[in-house]
Protein backbone atom coordinates (compact mmCIF):
# COMPACT_ATOMS: atom_id res chain seq x y z
CA UNK A 1 0.00 0.00 0.00
CA UNK A 2 1.01 3.71 -0.58
CA UNK A 3 2.52 5.27 2.06
CA UNK A 4 1.04 8.46 3.43
CA UNK A 5 1.48 11.61 5.06
CA UNK A 6 0.26 11.45 8.51
CA UNK A 7 0.04 13.90 11.13
CA UNK A 8 0.58 13.11 14.56
CA UNK A 9 -1.55 15.48 16.96
CA UNK A 10 0.06 14.80 20.46
CA UNK A 11 4.25 13.80 19.54
CA UNK A 12 4.82 12.18 23.87
CA UNK A 13 4.89 8.48 24.64
CA UNK A 14 2.34 7.32 22.54
CA UNK A 15 2.16 9.34 19.47
CA UNK A 16 5.84 9.45 19.26
CA UNK A 17 6.40 5.80 19.59
CA UNK A 18 3.98 5.20 16.77
CA UNK A 19 5.95 8.08 15.19
CA UNK A 20 8.97 5.92 15.15
CA UNK A 21 6.88 2.55 14.12
CA UNK A 22 5.42 4.78 10.70
CA UNK A 23 8.70 5.18 9.46
CA UNK A 24 10.10 1.91 10.22
CA UNK A 25 7.22 -0.29 9.03
CA UNK A 26 7.14 1.97 6.11
CA UNK A 27 3.88 3.25 6.49
CA UNK A 28 4.91 6.51 6.45
CA UNK A 29 6.14 9.41 3.32
CA UNK A 30 5.92 12.12 5.94
CA UNK A 31 5.39 12.55 9.30
CA UNK A 32 4.21 15.68 10.64
CA UNK A 33 3.93 16.62 14.85
CA UNK A 34 1.48 18.72 16.16
CA UNK A 35 1.42 19.80 19.63
CA UNK A 36 0.52 22.79 22.21
CA UNK A 37 3.71 22.52 24.50
CA UNK A 38 6.32 24.04 22.26
CA UNK A 39 8.76 21.99 24.39
CA UNK A 40 7.65 18.95 23.32
CA UNK A 41 7.49 19.90 19.60
CA UNK A 42 11.04 20.91 19.62
CA UNK A 43 12.25 17.52 21.84
CA UNK A 44 10.19 15.64 19.13
CA UNK A 45 11.97 17.28 16.24
CA UNK A 46 15.42 16.77 18.24
CA UNK A 47 14.62 13.00 18.77
CA UNK A 48 13.72 13.46 15.15
CA UNK A 49 10.20 11.06 15.84
CA UNK A 50 8.74 14.05 13.16
CA UNK A 51 10.21 15.89 10.06
CA UNK A 52 8.29 19.05 10.63
CA UNK A 53 6.10 20.62 12.90
CA UNK A 54 2.93 22.60 12.09
CA UNK A 55 -0.11 24.09 13.61
CA UNK A 56 -3.26 21.97 13.77
CA UNK A 57 -4.45 23.58 10.60
CA UNK A 58 -1.77 23.18 8.32
CA UNK A 59 -0.87 19.78 9.67
CA UNK A 60 -4.61 18.62 8.64
CA UNK A 61 -4.40 20.47 5.07
CA UNK A 62 -1.11 18.77 4.19
CA UNK A 63 -1.79 15.07 5.39
CA UNK A 64 -3.65 12.22 3.90
CA UNK A 65 -4.25 10.58 7.94
CA UNK A 66 -4.26 12.59 11.45
CA UNK A 67 -3.72 10.59 14.54
CA UNK A 68 -4.71 11.96 17.81
CA UNK A 69 -2.48 10.71 20.79
CA UNK A 70 -3.59 13.69 23.30
CA UNK A 71 -5.47 13.31 26.48
CA UNK A 72 -9.02 11.45 26.71
CA UNK A 73 -10.34 14.90 27.83
CA UNK A 74 -8.70 17.36 24.86
CA UNK A 75 -9.55 14.17 22.61
CA UNK A 76 -13.58 14.71 22.81
CA UNK A 77 -14.03 18.25 22.46
CA UNK A 78 -10.70 18.28 19.30
CA UNK A 79 -11.87 15.07 17.44
CA UNK A 80 -15.25 16.80 16.48
CA UNK A 81 -13.48 20.16 15.40
CA UNK A 82 -10.78 17.74 13.76
CA UNK A 83 -13.90 16.35 11.63
CA UNK A 84 -14.95 19.61 10.72
CA UNK A 85 -12.30 20.43 8.74
CA UNK A 86 -11.17 17.28 6.77
CA UNK A 87 -11.92 16.71 3.72
CA UNK A 88 -10.87 12.95 2.24
CA UNK A 89 -8.67 12.26 5.21
CA UNK A 90 -8.79 9.12 7.74
CA UNK A 91 -8.56 10.16 11.19
CA UNK A 92 -7.65 7.22 13.88
CA UNK A 93 -7.48 8.12 17.81
CA UNK A 94 -5.34 6.19 19.78
CA UNK A 95 -7.25 7.34 23.49
CA UNK A 96 -7.85 4.91 26.81
CA UNK A 97 -11.60 5.25 26.57
CA UNK A 98 -13.86 4.95 23.91
CA UNK A 99 -17.90 5.31 24.68
CA UNK A 100 -17.81 9.11 24.77
CA UNK A 101 -15.40 9.88 22.07
CA UNK A 102 -17.81 8.23 19.59
CA UNK A 103 -21.08 9.04 21.09
CA UNK A 104 -19.62 12.77 20.66
CA UNK A 105 -19.31 12.02 16.71
CA UNK A 106 -21.92 9.30 15.77
CA UNK A 107 -23.97 12.14 14.28
CA UNK A 108 -21.16 14.02 12.61
CA UNK A 109 -21.43 13.80 8.49
CA UNK A 110 -17.90 12.47 8.11
CA UNK A 111 -17.82 9.85 11.15
CA UNK A 112 -16.97 7.53 8.23
CA UNK A 113 -13.44 8.93 7.99
CA UNK A 114 -13.15 8.28 11.03
CA UNK A 115 -11.45 5.05 13.16
CA UNK A 116 -11.33 4.85 17.28
CA UNK A 117 -8.32 2.14 18.31
CA UNK A 118 -6.82 1.77 21.60
CA UNK A 119 -3.35 -0.05 20.83
CA UNK A 120 -2.66 -1.57 24.54
CA UNK A 121 0.32 -0.86 25.25
CA UNK A 122 2.09 2.42 27.02
CA UNK A 123 4.71 2.71 30.13
CA UNK A 124 4.51 5.14 33.25
CA UNK A 125 6.66 7.54 31.82
CA UNK A 126 5.54 10.60 29.11
CA UNK A 127 6.47 13.23 26.80
CA UNK A 128 8.53 12.61 23.23
CA UNK A 129 11.40 11.38 25.63
CA UNK A 130 9.52 8.31 26.89
CA UNK A 131 8.65 7.39 22.95
CA UNK A 132 10.53 4.05 22.17
CA UNK A 133 11.23 1.66 19.53
CA UNK A 134 9.44 -1.77 19.14
CA UNK A 135 6.18 -0.55 21.16
CA UNK A 136 3.21 -1.97 20.45
CA UNK A 137 4.49 -5.14 18.78
CA UNK A 138 2.64 -8.53 19.77
CA UNK A 139 0.68 -5.98 21.47
CA UNK A 140 -3.57 -6.05 21.09
CA UNK A 141 -4.83 -3.21 19.91
CA UNK A 142 -9.23 -2.35 20.42
CA UNK A 143 -10.70 -1.24 16.84
CA UNK A 144 -14.31 0.40 18.56
CA UNK A 145 -17.33 0.34 16.14
CA UNK A 146 -15.66 -0.49 13.35
CA UNK A 147 -19.49 -0.54 11.42
CA UNK A 148 -19.28 3.06 11.33
CA UNK A 149 -16.01 3.60 9.67
CA UNK A 150 -15.79 3.74 5.69
CA UNK A 151 -14.07 0.51 4.35
CA UNK A 152 -10.89 2.48 2.88
CA UNK A 153 -10.44 4.14 6.49
CA UNK A 154 -10.65 0.70 8.63
CA UNK A 155 -8.44 -1.01 5.61
CA UNK A 156 -5.48 1.55 6.25
CA UNK A 157 -5.68 1.17 9.92
CA UNK A 158 -5.96 -3.08 9.70
CA UNK A 159 -2.93 -2.20 7.82
CA UNK A 160 -0.85 -0.26 9.86
CA UNK A 161 -1.84 -2.29 12.85
CA UNK A 162 -0.90 -5.62 10.94
CA UNK A 163 2.53 -3.87 9.81
CA UNK A 164 3.49 -2.69 13.57
CA UNK A 165 2.85 -6.31 14.61
CA UNK A 166 -0.30 -5.74 16.54
CA UNK A 167 -2.80 -8.35 17.35
CA UNK A 168 -6.50 -6.85 16.32
CA UNK A 169 -10.05 -7.13 18.11
CA UNK A 170 -12.78 -5.69 17.58
CA UNK A 171 -15.66 -4.44 19.88
CA UNK A 172 -18.16 -2.46 20.96
CA UNK A 173 -17.11 1.19 22.99
CA UNK A 174 -19.19 0.34 25.85
CA UNK A 175 -17.57 -3.39 25.74
CA UNK A 176 -14.26 -1.68 25.21
CA UNK A 177 -14.63 0.86 28.13
CA UNK A 178 -15.57 -2.13 30.81
CA UNK A 179 -12.47 -4.51 29.60
CA UNK A 180 -10.22 -1.58 29.67
CA UNK A 181 -11.20 -1.08 33.25
CA UNK A 182 -10.70 -4.73 34.63
CA UNK A 183 -7.37 -4.87 32.63
CA UNK A 184 -5.51 -1.43 32.70
CA UNK A 185 -7.45 1.21 34.36
CA UNK A 186 -7.89 -0.56 38.15
CA UNK A 187 -4.20 -1.06 38.21
CA UNK A 188 -3.08 2.23 37.60
CA UNK A 189 -5.10 3.22 40.59
CA UNK A 190 -3.70 0.76 42.83
CA UNK A 191 -0.81 1.69 42.04
CA UNK A 192 -1.26 5.46 43.17
CA UNK A 193 -2.81 4.34 45.50
CA UNK A 194 0.07 1.94 46.57
CA UNK A 195 2.31 4.48 46.48
CA UNK A 196 0.66 6.88 48.61
CA UNK A 197 0.16 4.07 51.07
CA UNK A 198 4.22 3.72 51.69
CA UNK A 199 4.97 7.43 51.27
CA UNK A 200 2.23 7.97 53.79
CA UNK A 201 3.17 4.65 56.39
CA UNK A 202 7.00 4.87 55.85
CA UNK A 203 8.13 7.51 57.31
CA UNK A 204 11.77 7.21 56.31
CA UNK A 205 12.09 7.39 52.69
CA UNK A 206 15.65 5.85 52.81
CA UNK A 207 14.77 2.85 53.92
CA UNK A 208 12.06 2.35 50.85
CA UNK A 209 15.07 3.51 48.79
CA UNK A 210 17.40 0.82 50.05
CA UNK A 211 15.22 -1.90 50.89
CA UNK A 212 12.07 -1.79 48.05
CA UNK A 213 12.60 -5.47 46.17
CA UNK A 214 11.64 -6.02 42.55
CA UNK A 215 8.08 -7.19 44.19
CA UNK A 216 7.92 -3.53 45.01
CA UNK A 217 8.59 -1.83 42.23
CA UNK A 218 6.59 -4.14 39.93
CA UNK A 219 3.93 -3.04 42.22
CA UNK A 220 4.28 0.79 42.34
CA UNK A 221 5.80 1.49 39.05
CA UNK A 222 2.67 2.46 37.10
CA UNK A 223 2.70 5.21 40.35
CA UNK A 224 4.90 7.48 38.13
CA UNK A 225 2.49 7.83 35.59
CA UNK A 226 1.01 11.16 34.09
CA UNK A 227 -1.89 12.97 35.75
CA UNK A 228 -2.59 14.33 32.89
CA UNK A 229 -3.88 11.61 31.48
CA UNK A 230 -4.81 9.43 33.92
CA UNK A 231 -6.99 12.21 35.60
CA UNK A 232 -9.64 12.19 32.58
CA UNK A 233 -9.70 8.23 31.76
CA UNK A 234 -10.92 7.58 35.26
CA UNK A 235 -13.42 10.30 35.12
CA UNK A 236 -14.47 9.64 31.24
CA UNK A 237 -15.22 5.57 32.60
CA UNK A 238 -15.97 6.45 36.42
CA UNK A 239 -19.10 3.45 35.94
CA UNK A 240 -17.23 1.05 35.16
CA UNK A 241 -14.29 2.12 37.22
CA UNK A 242 -16.45 2.71 40.00
CA UNK A 243 -17.48 -0.90 39.83
CA UNK A 244 -14.62 -2.28 40.03
CA UNK A 245 -12.63 -0.43 42.38
CA UNK A 246 -15.60 -0.80 44.75
CA UNK A 247 -14.85 -4.66 43.93
CA UNK A 248 -11.07 -4.53 44.54
CA UNK A 249 -11.52 -2.41 48.08
CA UNK A 250 -14.38 -5.43 49.22
CA UNK A 251 -11.76 -7.99 48.04
CA UNK A 252 -8.63 -6.29 50.19
CA UNK A 253 -10.99 -6.33 53.63
CA UNK A 254 -11.28 -10.08 52.92
CA UNK A 255 -7.56 -10.39 53.39
CA UNK A 256 -7.67 -7.66 56.00
CA UNK A 257 -10.46 -9.31 58.12
CA UNK A 258 -8.30 -12.96 57.49
CA UNK A 259 -5.19 -11.82 58.90
CA UNK A 260 -6.79 -9.78 61.60
CA UNK A 261 -9.02 -12.88 62.79
CA UNK A 262 -5.95 -15.81 61.86
CA UNK A 263 -8.44 -17.51 59.78
CA UNK A 264 -5.76 -19.74 58.07
CA UNK A 265 -7.85 -21.63 55.92
CA UNK A 266 -9.82 -18.72 54.58
CA UNK A 267 -6.68 -16.88 53.96
CA UNK A 268 -5.11 -19.87 51.82
CA UNK A 269 -8.07 -20.05 49.84
CA UNK A 270 -8.17 -16.03 49.00
CA UNK A 271 -4.52 -17.21 47.99
CA UNK A 272 -4.87 -19.86 46.17
CA UNK A 273 -8.04 -18.25 44.32
CA UNK A 274 -5.35 -15.59 43.35
CA UNK A 275 -3.15 -17.79 41.94
CA UNK A 276 -5.66 -18.81 39.29
CA UNK A 277 -4.63 -15.43 36.86
CA UNK A 278 -1.56 -17.93 36.39
CA UNK A 279 -3.88 -19.73 33.78
CA UNK A 280 -4.14 -16.62 32.31
CA UNK A 281 -1.06 -14.22 32.98
CA UNK A 282 1.85 -16.00 30.81
CA UNK B 1 38.19 -17.40 53.49
CA UNK B 2 38.34 -21.18 53.53
CA UNK B 3 35.33 -22.73 51.83
CA UNK B 4 32.47 -24.39 53.96
CA UNK B 5 30.38 -27.67 53.97
CA UNK B 6 27.04 -26.25 53.98
CA UNK B 7 22.93 -27.41 54.39
CA UNK B 8 20.65 -25.59 52.61
CA UNK B 9 17.26 -26.63 54.73
CA UNK B 10 14.68 -25.99 51.97
CA UNK B 11 15.95 -26.31 48.09
CA UNK B 12 13.30 -23.97 47.22
CA UNK B 13 12.89 -20.64 44.91
CA UNK B 14 15.17 -18.84 47.78
CA UNK B 15 17.41 -21.68 49.18
CA UNK B 16 18.09 -23.30 45.31
CA UNK B 17 19.06 -19.80 44.00
CA UNK B 18 21.35 -19.25 47.57
CA UNK B 19 23.11 -22.63 46.48
CA UNK B 20 23.66 -20.92 43.03
CA UNK B 21 25.31 -18.70 44.58
CA UNK B 22 27.35 -20.43 47.44
CA UNK B 23 29.12 -23.05 44.15
CA UNK B 24 29.75 -19.87 41.70
CA UNK B 25 31.08 -17.05 44.53
CA UNK B 26 33.54 -20.36 45.73
CA UNK B 27 32.23 -19.84 49.10
CA UNK B 28 30.79 -23.96 49.45
CA UNK B 29 33.41 -26.89 49.42
CA UNK B 30 30.12 -28.92 49.91
CA UNK B 31 26.33 -28.13 49.13
CA UNK B 32 23.91 -30.78 51.05
CA UNK B 33 19.96 -30.21 50.55
CA UNK B 34 17.46 -30.93 52.76
CA UNK B 35 14.03 -31.16 52.11
CA UNK B 36 10.69 -32.66 53.25
CA UNK B 37 8.74 -32.43 49.88
CA UNK B 38 11.32 -35.82 48.20
CA UNK B 39 10.28 -34.00 44.92
CA UNK B 40 11.81 -31.07 45.26
CA UNK B 41 15.08 -33.19 46.42
CA UNK B 42 14.66 -35.16 43.70
CA UNK B 43 14.68 -31.87 41.48
CA UNK B 44 17.17 -30.28 43.54
CA UNK B 45 19.67 -33.02 42.67
CA UNK B 46 18.76 -33.25 39.15
CA UNK B 47 19.30 -29.50 38.48
CA UNK B 48 22.53 -30.04 40.51
CA UNK B 49 21.36 -27.42 43.17
CA UNK B 50 23.35 -29.53 45.71
CA UNK B 51 25.63 -32.13 45.81
CA UNK B 52 23.93 -34.39 47.63
CA UNK B 53 20.92 -34.86 49.87
CA UNK B 54 20.45 -35.76 53.60
CA UNK B 55 18.42 -36.24 56.33
CA UNK B 56 18.16 -32.97 58.69
CA UNK B 57 20.31 -34.46 61.48
CA UNK B 58 22.45 -36.23 59.05
CA UNK B 59 22.95 -33.00 57.46
CA UNK B 60 23.64 -30.70 60.62
CA UNK B 61 26.28 -33.07 61.79
CA UNK B 62 27.92 -32.80 58.29
CA UNK B 63 27.91 -29.26 57.78
CA UNK B 64 30.04 -26.29 59.02
CA UNK B 65 26.95 -23.84 58.21
CA UNK B 66 23.06 -24.98 57.98
CA UNK B 67 21.31 -22.30 56.43
CA UNK B 68 17.45 -21.98 56.67
CA UNK B 69 14.98 -21.32 53.84
CA UNK B 70 12.07 -22.09 54.37
CA UNK B 71 8.12 -20.90 54.85
CA UNK B 72 8.33 -19.01 58.42
CA UNK B 73 6.24 -20.72 60.42
CA UNK B 74 7.90 -24.01 60.05
CA UNK B 75 11.21 -21.85 60.77
CA UNK B 76 10.05 -20.60 64.28
CA UNK B 77 9.58 -24.17 64.93
CA UNK B 78 12.41 -25.51 63.20
CA UNK B 79 15.24 -23.40 64.67
CA UNK B 80 14.90 -24.03 68.30
CA UNK B 81 15.31 -27.67 66.94
CA UNK B 82 18.63 -26.93 64.78
CA UNK B 83 19.83 -25.19 67.77
CA UNK B 84 19.70 -27.89 70.42
CA UNK B 85 21.33 -30.46 67.55
CA UNK B 86 24.37 -28.15 66.81
CA UNK B 87 27.97 -27.71 68.43
CA UNK B 88 30.32 -24.91 66.40
CA UNK B 89 27.84 -24.76 63.35
CA UNK B 90 26.62 -21.66 62.27
CA UNK B 91 22.83 -21.42 61.66
CA UNK B 92 21.48 -18.55 58.93
CA UNK B 93 17.73 -17.81 58.36
CA UNK B 94 16.43 -15.97 55.07
CA UNK B 95 13.14 -15.72 56.15
CA UNK B 96 11.03 -13.11 55.75
CA UNK B 97 9.89 -11.95 58.97
CA UNK B 98 12.01 -11.64 62.06
CA UNK B 99 10.66 -10.22 65.44
CA UNK B 100 8.89 -13.61 66.46
CA UNK B 101 11.48 -15.61 65.21
CA UNK B 102 14.63 -13.92 67.08
CA UNK B 103 11.94 -13.64 70.02
CA UNK B 104 11.89 -17.86 70.33
CA UNK B 105 15.36 -18.07 70.22
CA UNK B 106 16.86 -15.42 72.43
CA UNK B 107 17.29 -17.53 75.41
CA UNK B 108 18.77 -20.15 73.81
CA UNK B 109 21.83 -21.25 75.12
CA UNK B 110 23.97 -21.68 71.31
CA UNK B 111 21.70 -18.24 70.37
CA UNK B 112 25.53 -16.46 69.03
CA UNK B 113 25.67 -19.40 66.30
CA UNK B 114 22.54 -17.71 65.02
CA UNK B 115 22.08 -15.16 62.65
CA UNK B 116 18.80 -13.83 61.56
CA UNK B 117 19.10 -12.30 57.75
CA UNK B 118 16.74 -11.93 55.10
CA UNK B 119 17.91 -11.17 51.41
CA UNK B 120 15.43 -8.56 49.73
CA UNK B 121 14.98 -10.67 47.04
CA UNK B 122 12.24 -13.18 45.53
CA UNK B 123 10.43 -13.97 42.48
CA UNK B 124 7.15 -15.26 42.30
CA UNK B 125 7.61 -18.92 41.72
CA UNK B 126 8.22 -21.63 43.94
CA UNK B 127 10.22 -24.58 44.28
CA UNK B 128 13.78 -25.92 43.16
CA UNK B 129 12.86 -25.29 39.17
CA UNK B 130 12.24 -21.92 40.52
CA UNK B 131 15.81 -21.56 41.13
CA UNK B 132 17.61 -18.83 39.24
CA UNK B 133 21.44 -17.60 38.94
CA UNK B 134 22.26 -14.39 39.76
CA UNK B 135 19.82 -13.95 42.41
CA UNK B 136 20.35 -11.71 45.28
CA UNK B 137 23.50 -9.87 43.29
CA UNK B 138 22.88 -6.06 44.29
CA UNK B 139 19.91 -6.39 46.25
CA UNK B 140 19.36 -5.31 49.98
CA UNK B 141 19.75 -7.80 52.35
CA UNK B 142 18.95 -7.26 56.67
CA UNK B 143 20.48 -8.69 58.98
CA UNK B 144 18.79 -8.43 62.53
CA UNK B 145 20.12 -8.13 65.90
CA UNK B 146 23.42 -8.38 65.36
CA UNK B 147 25.04 -7.91 68.14
CA UNK B 148 23.27 -11.62 69.63
CA UNK B 149 25.13 -13.35 66.84
CA UNK B 150 28.70 -14.30 67.70
CA UNK B 151 31.57 -12.06 66.02
CA UNK B 152 32.94 -15.21 63.89
CA UNK B 153 29.30 -16.01 62.33
CA UNK B 154 28.70 -12.49 61.76
CA UNK B 155 31.53 -12.18 60.05
CA UNK B 156 31.44 -15.04 57.77
CA UNK B 157 27.91 -14.23 57.11
CA UNK B 158 28.71 -10.41 56.07
CA UNK B 159 31.69 -12.33 54.07
CA UNK B 160 28.86 -14.58 52.25
CA UNK B 161 26.68 -12.07 51.68
CA UNK B 162 29.56 -9.53 50.33
CA UNK B 163 30.82 -12.28 48.00
CA UNK B 164 27.13 -12.40 46.75
CA UNK B 165 27.31 -9.17 46.28
CA UNK B 166 24.63 -7.60 48.25
CA UNK B 167 23.97 -4.57 50.01
CA UNK B 168 23.82 -5.53 53.67
CA UNK B 169 21.80 -3.56 56.42
CA UNK B 170 21.65 -4.15 59.91
CA UNK B 171 18.41 -3.03 62.34
CA UNK B 172 16.55 -4.92 65.08
CA UNK B 173 14.05 -7.24 63.93
CA UNK B 174 10.86 -5.21 64.81
CA UNK B 175 11.83 -2.55 62.55
CA UNK B 176 13.04 -4.92 60.00
CA UNK B 177 9.13 -6.51 60.12
CA UNK B 178 7.98 -2.95 60.23
CA UNK B 179 9.97 -1.71 57.41
CA UNK B 180 9.10 -5.15 55.22
CA UNK B 181 5.47 -4.86 55.82
CA UNK B 182 5.72 -1.22 53.92
CA UNK B 183 8.30 -2.38 50.67
CA UNK B 184 7.35 -6.14 50.44
CA UNK B 185 4.49 -7.51 52.12
CA UNK B 186 1.69 -5.03 51.31
CA UNK B 187 3.00 -5.37 47.75
CA UNK B 188 1.95 -9.07 47.87
CA UNK B 189 -1.39 -8.29 48.83
CA UNK B 190 -2.19 -5.63 46.92
CA UNK B 191 -1.66 -8.01 43.91
CA UNK B 192 -3.22 -11.01 45.26
CA UNK B 193 -6.08 -8.77 45.79
CA UNK B 194 -6.41 -7.25 42.35
CA UNK B 195 -6.03 -10.83 41.04
CA UNK B 196 -9.32 -11.47 43.03
CA UNK B 197 -10.68 -8.60 41.42
CA UNK B 198 -10.51 -9.09 38.26
CA UNK B 199 -11.19 -12.76 38.20
CA UNK B 200 -14.44 -11.64 40.19
CA UNK B 201 -15.36 -8.84 37.64
CA UNK B 202 -14.23 -9.95 34.31
CA UNK B 203 -16.48 -12.81 33.08
CA UNK B 204 -14.47 -13.15 30.43
CA UNK B 205 -11.57 -14.84 30.66
CA UNK B 206 -10.20 -14.47 27.29
CA UNK B 207 -10.55 -10.65 27.50
CA UNK B 208 -8.34 -10.42 30.61
CA UNK B 209 -5.71 -12.68 28.21
CA UNK B 210 -5.84 -11.14 24.91
CA UNK B 211 -6.09 -7.69 26.29
CA UNK B 212 -3.81 -7.68 29.64
CA UNK B 213 -1.20 -4.90 28.96
CA UNK B 214 2.24 -5.14 30.91
CA UNK B 215 0.79 -2.36 33.18
CA UNK B 216 -1.74 -5.20 34.32
CA UNK B 217 0.89 -7.80 34.17
CA UNK B 218 3.25 -5.70 36.39
CA UNK B 219 0.70 -5.29 38.98
CA UNK B 220 -0.88 -8.62 39.20
CA UNK B 221 2.69 -10.57 38.89
CA UNK B 222 3.24 -11.57 42.13
CA UNK B 223 -0.75 -12.78 42.71
CA UNK B 224 0.98 -16.07 41.26
CA UNK B 225 3.20 -16.17 44.66
CA UNK B 226 2.54 -19.14 46.99
CA UNK B 227 0.39 -19.42 49.83
CA UNK B 228 2.69 -22.33 51.75
CA UNK B 229 5.21 -18.86 51.63
CA UNK B 230 2.77 -16.00 52.16
CA UNK B 231 0.28 -17.62 54.74
CA UNK B 232 2.60 -17.66 57.70
CA UNK B 233 4.17 -14.14 56.71
CA UNK B 234 0.92 -12.22 56.93
CA UNK B 235 -0.21 -14.01 60.27
CA UNK B 236 3.45 -12.88 61.88
CA UNK B 237 3.38 -9.40 60.84
CA UNK B 238 -0.06 -9.09 61.23
CA UNK B 239 0.35 -5.85 63.34
CA UNK B 240 2.52 -4.12 61.13
CA UNK B 241 0.28 -5.59 58.17
CA UNK B 242 -2.73 -4.41 59.25
CA UNK B 243 -1.90 -0.99 60.11
CA UNK B 244 -0.58 -0.40 56.23
CA UNK B 245 -3.22 -2.80 54.48
CA UNK B 246 -6.10 -0.24 56.54
CA UNK B 247 -4.14 2.77 54.93
CA UNK B 248 -4.32 1.40 51.60
CA UNK B 249 -8.02 0.52 51.82
CA UNK B 250 -8.01 4.37 53.06
CA UNK B 251 -5.96 5.86 50.44
CA UNK B 252 -8.25 3.68 47.86
CA UNK B 253 -11.39 5.27 49.17
CA UNK B 254 -9.80 8.65 48.49
CA UNK B 255 -9.47 7.85 44.54
CA UNK B 256 -12.91 6.20 44.89
CA UNK B 257 -14.88 9.12 46.28
CA UNK B 258 -12.83 12.08 43.84
CA UNK B 259 -13.96 9.45 40.72
CA UNK B 260 -17.75 9.34 41.80
CA UNK B 261 -18.03 13.19 42.75
CA UNK B 262 -15.60 14.49 39.61
CA UNK B 263 -13.06 15.92 41.86
CA UNK B 264 -11.00 16.69 39.38
CA UNK B 265 -8.17 18.95 41.03
CA UNK B 266 -8.24 16.77 43.94
CA UNK B 267 -7.98 13.61 41.75
CA UNK B 268 -5.02 15.23 40.26
CA UNK B 269 -3.31 16.17 43.13
CA UNK B 270 -3.16 12.42 44.89
CA UNK B 271 -2.26 11.21 41.10
CA UNK B 272 0.92 14.04 41.95
CA UNK B 273 1.52 12.97 45.28
CA UNK B 274 1.95 8.99 43.98
CA UNK B 275 3.87 10.22 41.59
CA UNK B 276 6.31 11.13 44.24
CA UNK B 277 7.34 7.39 44.20
CA UNK B 278 9.73 8.23 41.54
CA UNK B 279 12.10 10.22 44.14
CA UNK B 280 13.04 6.93 45.13
CA UNK B 281 12.20 3.75 42.95
CA UNK B 282 14.42 4.68 39.96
Amino acid sequence: MERKKIAIVGVGLIGGSLAIQLHEKKLSSRLIGVDNNPEHAEKAMQLELVDEIMSLDEAIAASDVVVLSIPVDNMVSLLPAVMDKIDRQMVVDLGSTKSLLVDVIKDHPKRGRFCATHPMWGTEYSGPAAAVKGAYENKAVIICNAAQTDPDVLGWVRHMFGKIGMRQLEMDAQAHDLHAAYVSHISHITSFALANTVLQKEKEENAIFELASAGFESTVRLAKSNPAMWVPIFLQNKVNILDVLNEHIEQLKKFRDCIRDDKTGELRTLIEDANKIRRIIK
